[in-house]
């Protein structure tokens, strides 16, 4: 086992010497640069290792440099903090997590949103299309994505800016313009490739941890309303493009060993491109809190994809991966009213609002609300292996252009 | 009028003094760097402008430097290319077009594709949703856009490798994998972003100009099988991931003054964000050619949505822009059958074969043809803006993983 490290670890930290994970911060006035956190301290890696790699503002010159250089790495940083004797050289690199600032992790080539979660496609399918069967044909022979904006990913505790667009309301003919009343939020997991690989091959689903660095938290934010209206027949577009928030660290695959588990029980014949060799089902628990309040718990055991079947789908046609490609599990919804990841489904669409704590009622999202996802997997000897938070509040936004938008056209 | 330049332009070289469109390229052993083109040369600018700006790989740095900035150098390289006197310091940076290999012109963020022929949908709807009304409700009120990958964007004339996959033939209940039946084309023009914007703010539709630097030929190739399967409902992913072929040459906004338009009447109600004040339609006159035979003439000016529009809508939700960021037409098509921009259309779905002038027909394409996209403008005194040509050939591909795949599953 990891023995203890020489930096205090408060007990409700889930930082421990078994997760490491990778983040880029600046400390005050200083330049961006990658650090790992530990309890409540984040190492400055460029100092620590003495590597230039790490004096960069983003992971990508890192996750280009495949996985046995991801392994030393974090061999190399785990003896850091835990031999004491390296504490006199090391402790100097240190900041308190509290003093430094936290930034996007990787600049992001191509973004994909996935669909892998059962019991969420047929929540909203038994809400979109109504006495129709749920999933579509083809939902348990291929793991349903799409491309995302890789350009409005952001980084936790952004402000989220309510998007404006067009909808049409029920009954009406002719659609309105102005801001969205139905802004969602989706609770998910995202995957960081690091190595890429060339035009026309595919990566097979057991070779997923030789591309795939790590693990983070996503809150892929959607107006539902802005949704209905555009995306047949080509997808959802303005309704998911305004901003998608990603947590600050990305937890390294190699820290989640003791989080695999097989998927759920297959109830179609996969395409062999799609047999799962090595179970990369993985036990996160995930939690979100509106306005500090806990809302759900999904459970990300119940999705029925697993991120090695999607990274094998993905480049199945011969499409090329890029270092920093970024793809996202889809909402984690679990078989439970109350593990269920999106406001759309808690609600079931608007029709059954939750009552806060608070005395408060919501069905979607109102400016000034803050959504808070978190998220631990099972670590060794017992531990938790902690993912921090992916945060955000939603505001009416500066809106600029176009200046004479009214809601009542 | 611009005068002629001491450069030779033989009489069908779509590279007058008139279009002085960019590109990226490389002379033998040479590293890459931009270039404009001239007649049957290219014209190092770095070297004749004596400005590193244009030493770099990619477009993207004087994208960014915005619109004044953008003509200005217009303007400096008409002067150099024009007045006789410049002949003896300009001409050594000359390279014979024939001797650089070019790459794609800019590093693209996010990539965008539209679908704002009306044919086009209006053709897709009749074939695949016959008996319903062949335009989805919002079509005509919004432009209906869609992400897709950054990074198979690729230079014309690399081989496109014919993509893998899953698809359901008619009439059977489980799908099968191989490599794609239907492959074709879609004859596209596309428009490259130099200046960004920040997160929370929208481009008007009369701030086109500020935004887009210029103008580029596209073949955005789509497996109709895979898509058939896929794309219900959050739209194509791995039908059109594989590959989009970009012509090399970027041909910049102000050489198109003279091939502006009004677009289409407008048969719906417009939002204020999508009123177009200025007209932003654009007389492109494409060609579509088949192993060399001519099968298509698509009008841009049929084009029911202009990319003033498009930009706008992409960010009315608050969508931030990136230096970069890309985005396509979707599908030219025009009115008469021999103006549709795709072989799905051209075909009606493989039901009319096209019979080639050398005897051999088609439905969709075959390994080893070789589709050739080229477009015409209006330019002053009479004269033609010419786009060049973007070109594919397909091959079976080198294919790798899964390496068990087989077609008769």
């Amino acid at each position: 086992m990891t023995p203890d490290s020489w930096v205090p670890v408060p007990d409700n930290s889930p930082f421990t010497p078994h997760t490491l994970p990778y983040g880029v911060f600046a400390p005050e006035d200083g330049p961006r640069r990658v650090g790992v956190a530990i309890g409540d301290h984040v190492l400055d890696l460029a100092r620590a290792l003495g590597d230039d790699t790490f004096a960069r503002p983003t992971l990508n010159a890192f996750l280009a440099q495949g996985r046995t250089r991801w392994q030393q790495v974090r061999a190399d940083i785990t003896a850091l903090l835990t031999d004491a004797a390296r504490r006199p050289d090391t402790e100097p690199a240190l900041h308190r997590a509290a003093d430094v600032r936290m930034y996007l992790p990787f600049e992001a080539a191509d973004y994909v949103d996935f669909y892998a979660s059962e019991h969420h496609a047929a929540n909203i399918g038994r809400m979109l299309r109504p006495g129709q069967e749920p999933l579509t044909p083809q939902w348990k022979h291929l793991p349903i994505g799409y491309h995302g904006r890789a350009g409005t990913l952001v980084v936790s505790g952004t402000e989220i800016n309510r998007p404006w667009g067009q909808t049409r309301p029920a009954g009406t003919e002719t659609p309105s313009f102005g801001p969205s009343r139905k802004l969602d939020i989706e609770a998910e997991v995202g995957f960081v490739v690091g190595t890429g690989t060339a035009l026309g091959t595919s990566v097979g689903v057991d070779d997923f941890a030789d591309h795939v660095f790590g693990v983070c938290l996503v809150n892929d934010w959607s107006a539902r309303d802005l949704q209905a209206w555009e995306y047949v027949p080509l997808g959802p577009f303005l309704a998911k493009s305004f901003a998608t928030s990603v947590s600050p660290w990305i937890v390294p695959l190699d820290a989640l060993r003791h989080a695999r588990t097989a998927p759920p029980a297959r109830t179609a014949p996969l395409q062999d491109y799609l047999r799962d060799g090595k179970d990369w089902g993985l036990d996160l628990s995930l939690e979100i809190r509106l306005n500090g309040h806990l809302v759900a718990r999904p459970p990300f055991t119940s999705m029925y994809w697993t991120p090695a079947q999607m990274l094998a789908h993905m480049t199945v046609n011969g499409a090329s991966l890029r270092t920093g490609d970024f793809y996202a599990s889809g909402t984690v919804s679990g078989p439970g009213p109350d593990q269920r990841g999106s406001l759309m489904e808690l609600t079931w669409n608007g029709q059954e609002p939750l009552t806060l704590p608070d005395g408060t009622t919501r069905t979607f999202l109102e400016d000034g609300d803050e959504v808070t996802i978190s998220a631990t997997a099972p670590g060794p000897d017992g531990t938790r292996i902690g993912f921090g938070q992916v945060t955000g509040r939603i505001t009416a936004g500066p809106r600029t252009a176009p200046a004479d938008a009214t809601e009542t056209r």
